[in-house]
């Protein structure tokens, strides 16, 4: 199948990713847009990897504001550099980051941030659900690992299903715009605020 | 003097207060509109008294984000009724105290949420300044809280001088919106997000 400019270009406004791989990822797909997105997102994710133990210095405050005051979030999004904290693109990922919160209300950013206590109270609940199954007690502490990767895609904004596109967590979404400018990027922190809720 | 229409105008623009209310404090202070704000503004605080003990269970979350997003606050202000919540008005004045927290960086809402450690942490420090004089101890314990109400002042939220008038502290700004809207209004928690701060 022939790779059109216009194929090209449609991938390349969606992926935001150079000419060139995008019209190898459409080779490699045959032509289907949304498998070159996978296979781009793949590459990113490598690509990411390598940025992701860099300082971030930089960055922006964002807000997000739902309801008419009802839920207000405000997020600190870090970067290396001024360039990319002052970039419209790096602006709309902190937007959609403060709106994603607001609709997801995680409880902490990543899964190393879910204090000792509450993991350990949260594998009890589970463990207790098998205590009279007959399972091998390896099988049991599986499920159990399953189960708590579950609760962190629950609790954690970078393990959640992203609002907007739920094939991919916020932590892909982040690795994705890590690729495309080359920088890496961290949520430092987020507050939450609904009114009249703790 | 004559007490002109134009005066109580400009007395009703600025405080938001009944043309018959202007006119009596105009006539107190003899036509001096800086007088006559005070002098409403003291019988304002009478009756904002009156509101401050009830429920507060509607309002709005609001957020500010300073210099091209270095610094993000967001705040939580209660108020009684969603009409007031919806008000204009209302809505500039949670916009005023997010400004206000952006620029004064306070620590806490009010005196009542610094931890009792740090109070006492405080008080050691300014007692440990007077431990060579020759002061008697009940003077010493006198200048010890004078200390401590300028500490509150730096750090608390409401005792701080407002950015935008410091001749009254934000929680005689609220106290006046209370008497103005004749509604309890409360600032129940704020978060302030400086880039690469604490």
């Amino acid at each position: 199948m022939d790779i059109t400019a216009e194929m090209v270009k449609e991938l390349r406004q969606r992926t935001g990713i150079g000419v060139m791989e995008c019209k190898t990822a459409l080779q490699e797909s045959k032509g289907d847009i949304e498998k070159a997105i996978l296979i781009l997102r793949k590459k990113g994710h490598a690509r990411a990897k390598e940025k992701m133990g860099r300082e971030t210095g930089e960055g922006t405050v964002g807000s997000y504001i739902h309801l008419n005051g009802k839920i207000g979030v405000l997020v600190e999004v870090n970067c290396e550099s001024d360039f990319v904290s002052r970039n419209e693109e790096f602006k709309e990922l902190v937007k959609n980051i403060a709106m994603h919160i607001a609709a997801a209300n995680p409880q902490y950013v990543s899964s190393e941030d879910v204090p000792k206590k509450v993991m350990e109270q949260e594998s009890e609940i589970i463990r207790e659900q098998f205590k009279d199954s007959d399972k091998p007690p390896e099988i049991i502490e599986k499920i159990v690992q399953g189960k708590l990767g579950k609760f962190f895609q629950d609790v954690c904004l970078l393990e959640q299903a992203y609002i907007k596109d739920d094939k991919i967590s916020v932590k892909e979404l982040i690795a994705s715009f890590i690729a495309k400018v080359g920088e890496n990027i961290k949520v430092r922190r987020f507050a939450r605020f609904e009114l009249g809720k703790p």
